[in-house]
């Protein structure tokens, strides 16, 4: 039942929808808008949208469902223009990647009577570089997509039959979705992405300096090692807004990383190394 | 020249060295030996080997080239039983993760007059876990071989003529070799190997800590998480020769990724965060 969608922001996430709706049989409108008119018009000769926008207010308007799909500070702003430019037949989702600040905006400014809705969400999937270049159909298969919904939101009939069909298309693109509190997602992503992003980032730094003068050394690390500073491939821009908006949970989870190697350190040579090993082999066997 | 190899240790690696070498062309003998009889016949029904010795002893004497393909204080082991029962035209080599012990022990107990060669070898290849049956013919392609041989080495023109041979089996087997100083091989992979493996196997220790008893929480983190802890699948068994026997250089390392670690936390609202991402982007660009 959409048949229009309107994606502001149509970089790496932006366009992989797009592409993603698209493979997974969606026929209707895609419109398009993005900053950089550039971005918006590799997204389109790649298929992922129908037409560009001209302004993404009106663009929104014109749809049934809204796509978000830019930096959290960006996409808190839109939620603040487009609160008061819908109508409670309007859906408007996101794909941010905390979502507590997120939730918050959309328990104040939709969700409300005579308001548009705000379904939270957050595709668990990207990569180490950003742009609509790099979209791919593909990107959301096997991925989780975690949704943060607020249990007391009041929406209309038409809005809630656009979530259900939204979910759908969601699954269609072959993600599974999740629900969760979104205080409690901004906890759990500090773990199991947020975390691992810093380290590899740090690791990366870190080893820039030891062996950044010599570049067949690098060569030396192998596999494990393109692996372990892949991500340290990832621009300023794409994380400065998570580190932002959960300092807290990312400090927590950076703090207890940091004991943790100090504790192995300080035990090389003793058995401890063993049950930190054997701990670690739990984690990946299950 | 060389027609006669036997492999002592058929594990992943000495496996894999066999499946190499024949897929590189080697129609000589290779014949293997390992503790576990389990493991000998693995690596023989895989191809790896013509034939199993019943004695590893005897079959270096037999043979022209000895592959150490073990943990590191079993090669030390092996290193001094070899070092009398062989003859100045053998060659002796090996796969040891850390080489500042084996090289030392190359030097006084052979590379003498009278005594047999030995170089000392190793390759960055390797896998999450190890075993015979993961042997892999294909592992060492586009992997660094280092060696670090001792330039004071005295050695009879047939056992440099086999060194030559080694090194171009090597190359055959898909390999970029690659000579170190010994001390200098231990502090360079303390920073491009072991300091990756152990951050990801505190990562992964941590995170069984905090989301393991919810299995669906870890798919969450999608394929930066599967990277980032692949290697916390590696065994105590396999890293436990290497954190007695790099102690320092491991823990200057770990070190230094605390300090990053906790620099970074304390920036995550600041400009210095910026710098820590340009820094490692420049180490993934170059």
């Amino acid at each position: 039942m959409i048949e229009r969608i309107a994606i502001l922001g149509t970089g790496l996430l932006g366009t992989s929808a797009g592409l993603a709706l698209r493979a997974a049989g969606f026929n209707g409108q895609i419109t398009g808008w993005n900053r950089s008119h550039d971005q918006a018009n590799i997204a389109l000769e790649m298929g992922a949208l129908t037409a560009i926008a001209r302004e993404p207010i009106a663009a929104a308007r014109e749809s049934q469902v809204v796509l978000l799909a830019m930096p959290i500070y960006a996409t808190l702003d839109y939620m603040a223009q487009l609160s008061t430019a819908l109508t409670p037949n309007h859906l408007v989702t996101d794909v941010g990647s905390t979502k507590r600040m997120i939730a918050d905006s959309a328990s104040k400014l939709f969700n409300l009577p005579n308001r548009a809705a705000f379904l939270p969400g957050h595709p668990m999937a990207g990569k180490e570089r950003g742009g609509a270049s790099l979209g791919d159909a593909h990107l959301f298969r096997g991925a989780v997509w975690l949704f943060t919904d607020d249990p007391k939101a009041q929406r209309s009939p038409q809005a809630i039959a656009l979530i259900d069909s939204w979910r759908q298309w969601v699954a269609a693109m072959g993600a599974r979705t999740l629900d969760l509190e979104a205080a409690r997602h901004d906890e759990l992503v500090a773990w199991v992405s947020h975390l691992p992003q810093f380290v590899s980032t740090a690791l990366s730094a870190l080893l820039e300096e030891e062996v950044g003068n010599a570049p067949e050394l690098k060569d030396v690390g192998g596999r494990a090692l393109r692996e372990m500073t892949r991500l340290g491939a990832s621009p300023y821009s794409m994380w400065r807004d998570i580190a932002h908006t959960n300092t807290d949970a990312v400090a927590r989870a950076l703090f207890a990383l940091e004991q943790r190697l100090a504790n192995l350190r300080e035990n090389l040579r003793t058995p401890a190394l063993r049950s930190e090993f054997d701990q670690a082999n739990r984690f990946r066997r299950e």
